[in-house]
């Protein structure tokens, strides 16, 4: 288990990294992951036998010829040329190495990726891949992929597929929503979920994973794993395959068994995983574990506009949680803070009028009652006033404590925008619709709840 | 049933419009909505006896003072003179009026309600509200609400809550999503969704109705109107007061009954309604209704990613579409066409090296067969390739011939924005994840399906 956690250790914190396959050429993948490597504090060794330089570097060739040690190989070559890579790695006493190269069981070649898998484990070096697109460390300026960067953030995401790893990229920088770390685990020759879970339970700069997961082999070391580290900080997993049609194309995609889905449902259960039923559920549940436990399932949900705000409590008990009545204490203080027609059983409906002192003082309110385990604050951007939206954001940042948890939603396309991101940027969940919002409580209930039990 | 419809017809293709509290303090509502009615080709007055002129207009101290012929008017004044402005405009012979002002059964006060019905029905004018954000006709440039404009499309929208109605248009127009109507319907008085659905029946510039609805008073009255309209173009409707938390705030939102979600359930399928869990499946829905109807479940999935196409044949099969094994000669086509390593079962698994041609020889093959009903065509931005998206798009747009039904989804936030701003813009609904299209899709054939059973 050590060595394990060293060599990725290793992997995401390398000191000096050798890129095989770097070129000038732009058209080639190793150009662009030495070009992605420019924000990397360590040193970078491209090696290519038929450059002299890359990128003004001079390049190597052969990870032999290296003077300094080496920690990670990144290898980005034909297949052909992979295994004898991977010998010289060995003899010069590389640990870890990140196999781009496609070509291997995903279209039916078994063999070649049993052994080089062989060759990496004969040095003792772990391996992520092959038909990856890399791994990225934000906690290390590291973007050893041929993507753009991520933003940094508090979530680690590992996918079986690279494509669907880079859409999630494109669309997570768009959305401004952050990755602590990055791996596409392609074909998992070598590490799998399970060393990854097993790494990232001890990762003190992620607070949750989120998995994009085709198959598993070993369903009973990735239910150990999952479970060991749902205690310490939730597991979300998007299982694909469920469907005929979906199986039978996961079985040429990373050559993955897509298994019964009443079996994964059954181990994600038992190891305390939440399951997103789509990509958008992925992230939202991801990015809500920024919140502390719930003790209780009930919310106080907070708006300044009806309609949303039902939909909120609709969501919120399709999920689990409750929208009880508040306690008449509360309602009669919240009764004295808000607008004479504002509703104040809950959700609590301030109408469009209210506006920092309303929420801060409501939020105040909120936090200090113990019957209120968490808060969904809803803001709709205020009709021809133009008070905007950021006064609420304001009021919510100065008014939370930090001790219950707290998600939002601001709604209004555009003009939310900017209030979206002022709470983000103080630890505060935004989401664009409040359904989104509520399903997202729903998931910090789940494992809030599945930690106390066990 | 003739009147009722020539009075909406009044009412979204006015030849003048007189606004009830028009002012030049940018404070008021009537402020906005004079501002908002810039574009309008018809004649504005504004009616105000505080005030000589607005916006530069004269203004008249009441309606009956106005010269011309009113066709509708917008009031937006305290609730204490509503009923003497329905009064003037009655004996002015205006046949429809939008009353924006709030304070009525919203709060309880179901009396002044009534009032102003009885008022408007003495004098046989059809009234919307009150509670009202107004109402819009892209189709005539009508903004008769105190909103920023909306998008010009194809769907009409309908929202019982005022705020969803004004968040949902700031959405639309930040994700590029147009309505030909829109309808803020406030308490329903007098006109409601049976009335709107009557119009909307024979709207040419509607191709769907979306609707946000708390509940119904005539439960019977909204099924014929629904089904009338839905044998016509498709009905889809987001229902909220589904949770008891939601169901008490209905009340002391729009002064609905939530009613039994069982029942409601019951009454979209015997209507054809199509119904939506939350905003995002409403809006994505009501955008698919540019396509054709499809003649069976059979979709195609095209990818040039793996596990997106995954998840689009996993939400395919869960909403009741298929995604069977292509027939054998169409297998062999594609196979000729596209990449080596390409999957050609469905989905079909271009492989990011795919570009315009294999996309456009693909599409073309897809829709010549006619065992395919729909194509789900996927594009994840090809990474570190710079052949961009674009491509994809052109052949997407070039290659389909407008039988077979066709989404699309392109995956990967900015990148993909302008993709799918030109798909949009050529008739072809793009969505931004797999399974946001697969619903869609569903949607499509759920539609297609109850027409051919009706």
């Amino acid at each position: 288990m050590n060595q394990r956690k060293d060599s990725l250790e290793t992997m995401f914190y390398p000191r000096s990294i050798a890129v095989v396959g770097a070129s000038n050429n732009p058209k080639k993948i190793g150009h662009e992951i030495v070009k992605n490597l420019r924000r990397f504090k360590g040193t970078v060794y491209p090696v290519n036998p038929r450059e002299k330089k890359v990128g003004g570097v001079r390049s190597y060739p052969t990870v032999r010829d290296i003077e300094g040690p080496v920690d990670l190989a990144l290898i980005a070559i034909p297949s052909a040329g992979v295994r004898d890579v991977l010998e010289h790695c060995g003899e010069k006493g590389v640990r870890s190495a990140v196999v781009i190269t496609a070509g291997y069981s995903e279209i039916g070649n078994k063999g070649p990726e049993q052994d080089i898998v062989k060759v990496a484990r004969s040095y003792g070096i772990r391996l992520i891949g092959p038909n990856t697109v890399g791994i990225a460390n934000n906690d290390n300026a590291l973007n050893a992929t041929f993507l753009m960067d991520s933003k940094q953030g508090h979530i680690a995401f590992l996918s079986q597929s690279g494509a669907l790893g880079a859409a999630i990229i494109y669309k997570t920088v768009y959305e401004h929503l952050g990755f602590s770390k990055f791996v596409s685990l392609g074909n998992m020759a070598d590490i799998d979920f399970c060393d990854m879970l097993n790494y990232l339970e001890h990762d003190n700069a992620t607070k949750s994973v989120a998995l994009y997961m085709e198959g598993v082999k070993d369903g009973k070391s990735f239910i150990e794993s999952a479970r060991r580290c749902s205690l310490k900080k939730p597991v979300i997993a998007l299982k694909s395959g469920i469907s005929g049609a979906g199986a039978r194309a996961t079985a040429s995609h990373t050559g993955s068994l897509a298994g019964n889905d009443r079996i994964y449902d059954a181990a994600f259960a038992q190891a305390g995983v939440i399951r997103a039923p789509n990509i958008d559920r992925l992230l939202d549940a991801a990015k809500v574990f920024s919140q502390p436990r719930m003790d209780g399932n009930n919310v106080a949900i907070i708006t300044n506009a009806g309609g949303p705000g039902i939909l909120a409590a609709d969501e919120c008990e399709r999920v689990g949680l409750a929208v009880s009545e508040l306690p008449n204490a509360l309602q009669e203080k919240l009764r004295a803070l808000l607008p004479s027609y504002a509703s104040v059983k809950n959700p609590i409906d301030t109408i469009a009028q209210a506006g920092h002192r309303e929420y801060f003082e409501s939020i105040k309110a909120l936090q200090c009652d113990k019957s209120i385990d968490a808060i969904l604050a809803i803001i709709v951007v205020p009709t021809f006033t133009n008070i905007g939206m950021n006064i609420h954001a304001r009021a919510l940042i100065e008014g939370w404590d930090a001790s219950t948890p707290l998600v939002t939603c601001f709604m209004s396309g555009e003009v939310a925008e900017t209030s979206m991101r002022l709470v983000d940027a103080h630890g505060i969940p935004s989401y664009p619709t409040p359904e989104r919002a509520a399903w997202a409580l729903g998931a910090l209930w789940k494992h809030s709840r599945w930690c106390n039990e066990h």
